[in-house]
């Protein structure tokens, strides 16, 4: 595979010119990284908090929206919060391999200017002045590089930020560490022939999850606190889950995608959107209403003028569109134990057993069983319209340089059954099956006020797996199902932590009868997961 | 062009039947629908008034929201009002070919119901209670027709309201008549081989403009004083500007599609919306109301959560996206003279200038230039966007019953320069060109702030011909640019009757420079339209 025509360099040539970049970047940031030790334990997770001084760490842990409050009020300098956060994705990068590049000098420049802005005026620039904000690597910064994930696009530069950058700078936001994703954009991993695997800091033999995999693992290693992704399958969710933190997959039309390096812009069948992820449920508010607050309406034709709607009275109010209006009311839960088609590994149905013990305690919940509709032939829509043209574009780009297909590339665009270049009446006939797809969940999510016996209340929303197991060992995230789901209805979604995998308590499944061959197949992958006690694992 | 295969009927024996149940139908209305001239005057727009009671008149003539407020109030029945309706709607198809089929039982029945609930309960069932409300023939009706303009599509049946009938009738409204429409739904006329062509009352040897023309032509007779129409590049717009009535494009995510007859459907590039035409401007603000209210975003997942939203204090309290918010504003106009690609037609423009002339003189408003940008780009991509397919299903459509292709048709779909039948990834570049030019027109409306060194405010309404000239003679309805511009762009777009040709006032334009080809043609066709004096005709 080592191509070399005249002056083209070869694609390991980029690779080595793209980690020497990112080298040294890290390299510029002062005080130096340090040195993480050279067979750091499968469990790095705790190595960040033990390599670096107390007050770097106090700062790097502190949730998003308290940092704000301490940037806004003077308490805090943006210079020494971006530099905290610099040496932490520092140290993330060498443990768990997240970040293309650090941008201390453009980072540290904009915080100085900030905390002089505040000095001088007394008052922030915007509601996220001041803080630190990690940016996935094909979401644009003007003049830096742009390659999706592909080595022939590696030389790509920026001409503009990204639309999503743009409200982030003027709401205050300090870049300053862009994050790797998978060749193509299309894993629930990240694995580029750049950059190699970004792997999950709970266990490096594990992966990081994907697409956004940089910026989750980044986050769970607490080298950034409010990042941005992107998500049209599971990019957000994925890494969010795989590294214990938050993420948001908002409803397209929200948030500008002016700006993001994919192919197959254009494709308007399942569309991808922009994201935050977060180390507190706070970080994600911040981050939407921070944005929408602007109005990036009034810039992108494409967005929806609907408002950040903060709507934690409405229970009290009773003020929700299903219902009547009338005093108070419950919260109704919706839980999919299982999708019907593969079935998820013990933690993750411990885990969803454990939200619902919880909330079956409290007032204001109320939980029904939530049944699967159909999730294969949902899948069987979005793999016909995930790559319509065949995957032709995916295919050039990574052919252009000569790079090998990464085996997550091969499996999502090569071996799926339905992938197929179509002609525009199938792509039509598909789309009539996704939209008709659409409907009849709708009608499901209103016919629930029946079934329940309460005619008043359709659920609110619905809690699920955020995929069918724990992080799963490199090159095995191939079910999309758990995630992919809610892209195919354009459903916001968020995954939250809840808890970790624990050897003594999560077991096999009793009684095991594989449903199909994608069951089977995840049976067999929770075997083969080496869940470490992380309580044993000392650096 | 006769054909008869075994048992197949030939296209002309179907048109029969749709003739004749059409002809039953008002047949079957009650009283009878008096008799129109055999030979009508070229404008019929006063023979309703003159053959029918002076009773039934003032009903006809009401505006829809002072019926609604008569009727919920119980000083109307619906019973009288709908069979008002329903005789004038027959006179109106005697003289303007606007009727594909009238429903005087169900309208009656309902009707009735709807007396009786008020008599019972002393509440209306909605907003709309009791008001005969006409519908183009696509939209579907359980049990009746549904052909979209195709001989071969006569005998089907719908199985189900469409959506937004189901609101309507939600809403308290009586379905009494069912309107013309062309041949693939692609003219702006209302040419069809099952009916005819569909005429302007105000003079018949010209168009009443289409799609959606069987409801202009109606409305312009007061045969209907609410209606449904699609529009998917002026649709709605060119039927109520050639027949004097009012007629709302809304933005598309707004109204529901469910339910609608027509080819290509899947297609999502440029998408058709319905809305309403109304003869008066309260009508089509009851209407969206009335829709909106009903949450129409519950059951059509395709919608966007936005109330309607009756702006009509901003001004006063300068509460507006564009502004910073402080004390009362002014509305800022935009006024777009001319295209730049085919010049209006002097009636059209004395139009403008008499809106203008208004406008200056009142203190709440504010006129400026808007100039064109791009507009036959606009066409490219529209023209290329409307049939990705070539127009392979309208041709199959067509040709099943071997019925002739109306001019209309021929021209939109075999004479485009850019159709052909695309494939996905020229899919994908045309989409990529329409949204680049939305996010570059975006630009333009924003920057209005500093070309008018007002940097309060972008301009907040653009007004402009909504064609290029009045109702051309039949078949020369062959310029979309200034309706289909706003589809492109997805704008909201309202017609509003202003004023009519006058021969006396509205001579040749002084100067006249073709700037094109179109431009050339539309320019010899404002010397072919006939324009009669309305004052001087006698029935």
């Amino acid at each position: 595979m080592d191509q070399h025509h005249g002056s083209n360099p070869t694609w390991q040539e980029t690779a080595r010119l793209a980690q020497a970049r990112r080298d040294g970047s890290i390299a510029a940031v002062e005080p130096a990284v340090p040195a993480v030790p050279e067979e750091p334990p499968w469990n790095v997770s705790a190595l960040p908090r033990a390599l670096l001084p107390a007050a770097q760490v106090a700062v790097t842990e502190a949730a998003p929206e308290e940092l704000v409050a301490g940037l806004a009020a003077g308490r805090l300098r943006s210079v020494a919060v971006t530099g905290a956060f610099l040496g932490r994705a520092g140290v993330a990068q060498r443990l768990a391999n997240c970040v293309t590049e650090l941008l201390p000098a453009a980072a540290l420049a904009r915080a100085r200017e900030l905390d002089d802005h505040l000095a001088a005026h007394g008052t922030p620039v915007g509601p996220l002045h001041g803080l630190p904000v990690s940016v996935k690597e094909h979401i644009a910064i003007a003049g830096l590089g742009l390659n999706a994930g592909f080595v022939a696009w590696w030389h790509r530069r920026a001409a503009a930020d990204a639309a999503i950058v743009t409200l982030l700078r003027r709401a205050g936001a300090v870049l300053y560490a862009r994050t790797t994703e998978p060749q193509t954009l299309m894993h629930l991993e990240t694995s580029s022939n750049l950059y190699g695997d970004t792997v999950c800091p709970f266990n490096r033999r594990l992966t990081a999850g994907g697409s956004s995999g940089g910026e989750g693992a980044l986050l769970g290693l607490r080298g950034s606190c409010l990042g941005v992704g992107a998500d049209i399958g599971g990019s957000i969710r994925s890494p969010a889950a795989n590294n214990g933190v938050y993420g948001l997959r908002p409803t397209s039309g929200r948030l500008p995608l002016g700006g993001l390096a994919a192919t197959m812009l254009g494709q308007e069948q399942i569309v991808p959107v922009v994201g935050p992820l977060s180390t507190s449920l706070g970080g994600i508010k911040m981050f939407m209403k921070a944005l929408l607050d602007q109005k990036p309406w009034l810039a992108d034709p494409s967005l929806v003028p609907l408002p950040w709607r903060d709507d934690r009275d409405w229970l009290a109010k009773g003020g929700h569109g299903h219902g009547h209006g009338h005093g108070a009311r419950r919260l109704k839960i919706g839980v999919l134990w299982d999708d019907g088609v593969v079935k998820p590994h013990p933690p993750v149905t411990r885990a969803l057993r454990e939200v619902c013990d919880q909330l079956r305690g409290r007032p204001g919940f109320e939980l029904v069983d939530w049944l699967p509709y159909r999730h294969d032939h949902a899948w069987d829509i979005l793999s016909a319209l995930y790559f319509p043209d065949g995957g032709a574009e995916e295919t050039a780009a990574i052919d252009a340089s000569g790079e090998p297909w990464r085996p997550l590339s091969r499996f999502i665009i090569k071996e799926q059954p339905g992938r197929k270049a179509l002609t525009v009446p199938e792509v039509w006939a598909w789309t009539r099956k996704r939209d008709d797809y659409r409907v009849r969940y709708l009608e499901r999510w209103n016919a629930t006020a029946a079934v329940d016996g309460d005619p008043d209340t359709a659920v609110d929303v619905i809690l699920c797996p955020a995929g069918p197991g724990a992080a799963p060992p490199l090159n095995h995230a191939r079910y999309w199902g758990y995630t992919a789901q809610w892209n195919l209805l354009d459903y916001p979604a968020l995954v939250f932590p809840v808890t970790k995998v624990d050897p003594d308590q999560d077991g096999a499944l009793a009684d095991y009868e594989p449903m199909n061959d994608q069951d089977a197949w995840n049976h067999r992958l929770c075997g083969l997961t080496p869940f470490p006690n992380n309580k044993k694992i000392k650096i």
